[in-house]
């Protein structure tokens, strides 16, 4: 049997998970998956995920990559691990890929989503991936003060305390707030990576900004400070979805099986 | 204090309940309000829903009455009961009504909502809410069954086996599938009244029609038998959502507190 890299993207439902990636004594998405390829192929493999994603913290479309030895179609792969997989686990696609593909790695960008739920209820049955906000927000200065952030910035000031990160540049391509039916207001940002915490630090600082908390001019000053103690409070997990993970286009292409 | 009698319309995730009913030793949507009603007047209060829902069904508007004396309008008992219910329950209104209101009683009309989720793959975030059918329906033999149970027939084909009612008739004024994005198929039957199980075995039955192990005039033939070992099998709980219970106009309007 040959070695073979497979590109894996995987949507799940964070609630009941400790994040992606494995931890001892808790279950993770990436320990259900490694778990799962065990039963399948017989051998130990790792799994590296493009990111981690936090406890709570849900994917539409996840990008994993591995390599082991089988004579498995990635069609056949998928399947025998959807069979294995809990149901808030689902792999999406499955493609063998060339071997330098690293899911982390080779990422150029990626897109989060976080969806708030601005009325005075709560809802039951989308409780688990709204944050409820019941105090009307005023979504023209959230706006204003998204603009902001699109471009390439020190996103210090977003940055969850005590992370170590070479540099805290990164570049913002899209930064939208749109509302959809029932009150619900939805942010999505597409950047080339993103700081830990990041996103939610932003969402906080905006919500901040859509209750008159922070005047509009000031999302600017704390973005300028780079000082993670002026933004506002960080948005609850369960409000966050990693939608896509972008690849240069030659990996987007499956290698053919020999 | 004087007896006051009140209607709230309830939205509820049926996943983690033992059904709407009151049970021993497992939680129920009815036990979980009663309880709270308790803590916050003090009474043992009964609670009447519009119908039970079963295990796993969800509730968008679910209605229930019940009578207790208090001082507190009908806005501050709505938010003592959102306080003190879990996540998974919502009052989202509560009226003081006339006292001859009675949500079972009173009630001339409910709609129920079903969903599929119709595709190969399945879905990690949605699949508390949805059946997942992996192989493709014909919608058009689907609607083409639907339209038979439109108007005023005997449904004992579609009923539990064993269930105690004095009467099968049942009058549908609406029955139709819509196509939603993602591939979701949604079913709304609007009637006076339903039988127990009838929604989920004529969804059952209408998909062996879609998957063509029915032919579309053989679904005629299973209502006019009322025989329910013809029909198909059951459809699982979780795609089901009681919608809306209707009443007279009259009991829309809230009565003025004294």
């Amino acid at each position: 049997m040959s070695q073979k890299t497979f590109k894996i993207t995987v949507e799940y439902d964070g609630t009941d998970f400790h994040g992606w990636q494995r931890q001892k004594r808790v279950p993770t998405v990436q320990a259900q998956i490694e778990t799962a390829l065990q039963t399948i192929t017989g051998q130990s493999i790792t799994v590296a995920g493009s990111g981690r994603t936090d406890a709570g913290v849900h994917a539409l479309g996840q990008v994993a990559s591995f390599t082991c030895e089988t004579r498995l179609s990635d069609g056949a792969l998928m399947n025998g691990l959807n069979a294995l997989l809990p149901g808030s686990i689902v792999v999406k696609k499955c493609a063998e890929v060339e071997p330098t593909f690293h899911a982390r790695y080779s990422a150029i960008g990626k897109t989060y989503r976080y969806c708030m739920l601005n009325r005075r209820l709560p809802s039951a049955l989308d409780r688990r991936y709204v944050w409820h906000i019941a105090r009307p927000l005023d979504r023209s200065a959230m706006r204003a003060a998204l603009t902001l952030i699109v471009g390439t910035h020190d996103f210090s000031a977003f940055e969850a305390s005590g992370s170590p990160r070479a540099h805290s540049r990164r570049t913002v391509v899209r930064a939208e707030l749109r509302a959809e039916p029932n009150q619900l207001l939805v942010l999505e940002i597409e950047a080339d990576g993103f700081l830990r915490h990041m996103v939610r630090n932003i969402v906080g600082t905006l919500v901040a900004v859509g209750l008159g908390k922070h005047p509009a001019g000031e999302f600017e000053a704390i973005l300028q400070s780079k000082d993670r103690s002026r933004a506002g409070m960080t948005a609850p997990a369960q409000g966050l979805f990693l939608v896509s993970v972008r690849y240069r286009i030659d990996y987007q292409r499956p290698v053919r099986s020999p």
